[in-house]
């Protein structure tokens, strides 16, 4: 017993992660012959987390040479207005201001529904945070690469036609904006090799089970669908209901010539009910992501399978103090690597605007 | 004393009210020279109020002429599929069918976040419930008239140019389409005459105060808006904050020549904060309307304005039992026009779709 070492899970915080990235978009940024990059950051509202993030986002723009314009309106701008009072007219602004490549709101304002209306009058050639419907369509269908042009659409592109062989858009096409926190935790998987770099692309997630808590439109079902797109197993867990995505038929066929067209999988995540419980769900899962946005909830570390992965995704701790007696690597927020998404998805939304003018 | 007579407010059957569009629509279809129109209804959850509705749906269109189609999915079609299961799949393939006019879904399916993505799926060339983003653009914008190709952009036209003089679309414009149950409410203000008919088309709630209690983005906010926008003063009232929708300005400048200018009111509702409490707004109000959808919900008899007009949206009742006491006049649900503005839409998009093609 004496030769006994305590044993911790790894402690990894989203620095070490996101630094790859600070420097990439430093140096695109830099290299860059045309005008720097401008965000218009909408804040509207009193909220202290709003603000200190929108105090964040400039000092980290600044410091990689995007030009970082903070337009105040409503209560944000005068003690005499509302709450979120002329958001709408100041995004209609943006929207319409050719110096702006890229626009920044802070949520939450109205509440979920009106917050969700104003995210559909951002333009989508200047939407950074990826939260125009068209984008999450994309995400959802694994359409990975898109015409510019497409965007001015209000129908929707047609599925791939072909299998997804590289991360290289095909001539003519760019790739698709993802929204950037489900995109910043696909980056935390990659860099602890959750996603094997073996495998072919598209399908680097092959062989993972994953559970998902939390299933909202803006970080659970999309972060999910991307996961399972990417060939992974994945529970997406939400108060009411726990759902199961896969792009792989449920029962393996019989690898024989007459049935070869049915090991094809599908090309994008399919979902289906599913009678496990979270217990039942954490105690497979190679990785756990939590997302919910309340102080109280915790997923159960006794739950959880030995050696896992946890990814610790809302503003809260959802995982208990101990977490790491069980995890072999508990990251214990993302917010770090999101803001780099969001700047790189700026940048590929100035490389949209240069194809279609 | 003896001579006191019991007086009560006249209670309005939504009947009444739907009975002139019922006709007007069944001329409609009759006289339509094209194939009938068709309606592609998705039912995809075992709701026992939805499938209720689409019964409903069902009876009224063979009534009227009108061919529906009920597309089942997911538990709704085998008990060994989720709820929801398909739908999305269920409106691609209606988006693509030529054969269909609009597209009827069945919500709640998921909850508001998914049901909301789900909507913008549903082509806006046929959205009969006028729930994709670009009719509640127009409508908070006060845009009545579009060019059907329009619909087929994700960029939102630009607002109106001049005044809106009359019902009659300009010269390569069509009516946009409004949602159905706030177009619903605005019917049943025109049938009591709370719309004036004598004031010029699109300012004929001029004079009247009218709270809205609810502030979604599928009821109460674009009820508020368009109410304001024909010229009413609206306390918009949801469980956090009360907001008051105008187009005149706040305070009336004297008629000079000097300030002629400034008489003009904004194109559009204008938002601003409201300090009075929701006893303050009722007690002022000549209309009251109610669409808070929980059964232990109630408005206050006694804080009614004495003779005002009461309109209950909601499934449960959101007035007191002696609502008549007070109320001149009491719409107790208006579910049957309802059904008459999705059919309106219909007729409309299939105009649209005729335009486009």
């Amino acid at each position: 017993m004496a030769n006994q070492v305590e044993r911790k899970g790894l402690l990894l915080k989203a620095d070490a992660i996101a630094a790859p990235f600070h420097e990439e978009i430093k140096r695109a940024v830099a290299s860059n012959n045309a005008h720097p990059p401008t965000i218009a950051a909408i804040l509207s509202t009193s909220s202290a987390p709003s603000r200190f993030y929108a105090d964040f986002a400039k000092k980290q723009c600044e410091e990689l040479g995007v030009t970082f314009i903070l337009r105040k309106t409503g209560v944000a701008l005068s003690p005499e207005l509302g709450e979120g009072e002329g958001v709408e007219e100041a995004i209609i602004e943006a929207n319409e201001d050719d110096c702006v490549t890229g626009i920044l709101v802070f949520f939450p304002i109205f509440g979920l529904q009106q917050d969700h209306y104003l995210q559909q009058i951002v333009s989508p050639l200047k939407d950074v945070e990826g939260l125009n419907f068209k984008f999450h369509y994309n995400l959802y269908h694994n359409i990975r690469f898109i015409e510019p042009k497409s965007l001015l659409a209000s129908t929707m592109p047609p599925p791939p036609s072909t299998d997804i062989l590289s991360d290289e858009p095909p001539p003519g096409t760019v790739k698709s904006i993802i929204p950037c926190t489900p995109l910043a935790v696909v980056k935390c998987l990659e860099h602890v090799d959750v996603y094997n770099k073996i495998l072919p692309y598209g399908d680097r997630a092959y062989g993972k089970t994953i559970t998902v808590i939390n299933r909202s439109e803006v970080v659970g079902r999309p972060l999910a669908a991307l996961l399972s797109n990417d060939g992974a197993r994945v529970f997406s867990v939400d108060i009411d209901s726990i759902q199961e995505y896969t792009k792989r038929p449920k029962f393996s066929p019989k690898s024989t010539d007459d049935n070869a067209e049915a090991l094809k999988y599908h090309p994008r995540h399919v979902t289906h009910p599913c009678i496990l419980s979270l217990q039942e769900c954490l105690s497979i899962s190679d990785v756990v992501i939590s997302a919910v946005p309340n102080a109280i909830y915790k997923v159960k570390t006794e739950w959880l399978k030995d050696g896992c992965v946890c990814v610790n995704v809302a503003a809260d701790k959802n995982f208990e103090k101990d977490i790491r007696d069980k995890a072999s690597i508990y990251i214990p927020a993302v917010g770090k690597v999101t803001i780099f998404m969001l700047l790189r998805n700026l940048l590929r939304l100035q490389q949209y605007q240069v194809y279609m003018s």
